[in-house]
């Protein structure tokens, strides 16, 4: 379990960057960096807490998570006018998160013993979740939908990941599922990397 | 029971259909078609298990659900171009959705017990959710809101027929529903069918 | 408890009257207007509920509560336009709502002996959540989000005083935390008090 936690700590204090690097571009003041850092840190495992019926939620049983998102929220505060581009570090830490994040999820539901569409889908929801939540509250086009970028479809990879290498343990199946997500998270952003989309012909009008 | 996970299953189906019709349009790769399907084939019932405290949630307990969603999405990721006109697919499938949607949210709720109102509720949360969690992801304008058209109308008549005809027996009530639901759906679509909306004078502005 | 009823009641008829007059902006019909005056209305009492594992959740407990949001939703439908200016309406009655539900989220947080991080979470939950669903159900831009206005931030310093005040009584508490949290967003609202900013200079961009 201390490796899960540990991880489910990382993915926080992640996410809480890159929510409230949306919060310094939306100018929010101290308390929206709080609020955004939050919501973009506990919002997928919050989800998949409530799908698995685990309880008390992790942030309930453990409230030094909220310490730790709203920690990364005042440090963003003061310091993200350092970063010569903004929107790149999100992108760059949302990468990092979501391997993260991704781990801690499927890590979870097979600690469970849920069968291998449930880690799948728990390594998704707790991977891209936070970050869908986050774009939607702070009306951006949400990163999962970006065209002919791999997002949702790292998460499942490393998800993947998780369910063929569980077998050999815990530890070795959060590393190769976190490293999974992350190179292709990282393939996509740097070389292109992507699958083929769906590129239909546009509707016949009617004559 | 049978007859009840019957209607989750076509429910999910072409709640799954809409959604890749969805992520056709947004010209998402085949994970991002998998990811549509299943969030707008399962975003309601999920909601509608949790707020009931069903456990665990539909989809946990059979995941074969999943497995239907997303043979929904790869079909419409290779055969979506054969469909001349995307958005009226998309309307009619989702009326087609709605009805069998409510049918089973309303009929769980009077499985469970639960007086009128949480029936009514339920048939409108398991319809609705799952398409407007949809339309948000999508960014697309919610169908719910589409102004003088009927669809939160329609799943609530459709809830109300459930409540009516419950005495009567499950599969009545689940044929009642999904009738009711439907027809009033396809006339605001092919006949202009609606109720009379707000229409407010403008506001008064100060001198 | 009984107080803290009487706070879940007059905070879910307020904002079903927010909801409602947004309903009236974008014309629906008065199922419409019914379906956006529940969801502000019971959107973050039920958020709160599921996280903290209350079953049944309130309103399933309590149907009345769907009753008193739809008759809410119904006066408004038919008098919405003899108000002169629905915005400001809107605004004013959320303030007044958004007091009533932090000081009801964090209340019960407290009777529930969660520590204080978990009050002050629930209080901004079951303060905003609701307001935060309407915004984006209707693809108006969140009033939390709104740029240098107070919002998640009265919910905040409300939540705080519920914290600090709940030794001495859950209703005076309750009392404190409502009118900190009307008193900091009517000031925000009226006076334009705010917090400092992030003001980030423009990122430098590369030669």
């Amino acid at each position: 379990m201390t490796a899960l936690n540990l991880l489910d700590y990382a993915s926080v204090l992640i996410f809480a960057l890159t929510g409230a690097l949306v919060a310094s571009r939306a100018q929010l003041d101290v308390v929206g960096f709080v609020f955004m850092a939050c919501l973009t840190a506990v919002g997928g495992g919050t989800l998949r807490d409530l799908m698995l019926d685990r309880n008390p939620i992790f942030w309930i049983a453990d409230p030094t998570i909220l310490a730790v998102a709203s920690g990364a929220a005042l440090l963003v505060f003061f310091t993200a006018h350092l970063l010569e581009s903004r929107y790149s570090a999100i992108l760059w830490l949302d990468a990092a998160a979501l391997a993260v994040a991704v781990a801690a999820g499927s890590g979870i539901a097979v600690a469970q013993g849920q069968p291998a569409p449930i880690v799948l889908v728990m390594g998704v929801v707790t991977g891209c979740a936070g970050g869908l939540m986050r774009d939607v509250v702070a009306n951006e086009l949400p990163l999962v939908l970006k065209q002919g970028e791999l997002y949702v479809t790292c998460a499942f990879f490393g998800g993947l990941a998780t369910v063929l290498v569980s077998d050999y343990g815990a530890a070795e199946a959060g590393l190769a599922c976190a490293a999974v997500t992350f190179v292709a998270r990282a393939g996509s952003m740097a070389f292109g990397w992507r699958l083929p989309v769906y590129k239909g012909r546009p509707p016949r009008t009617k004559p």
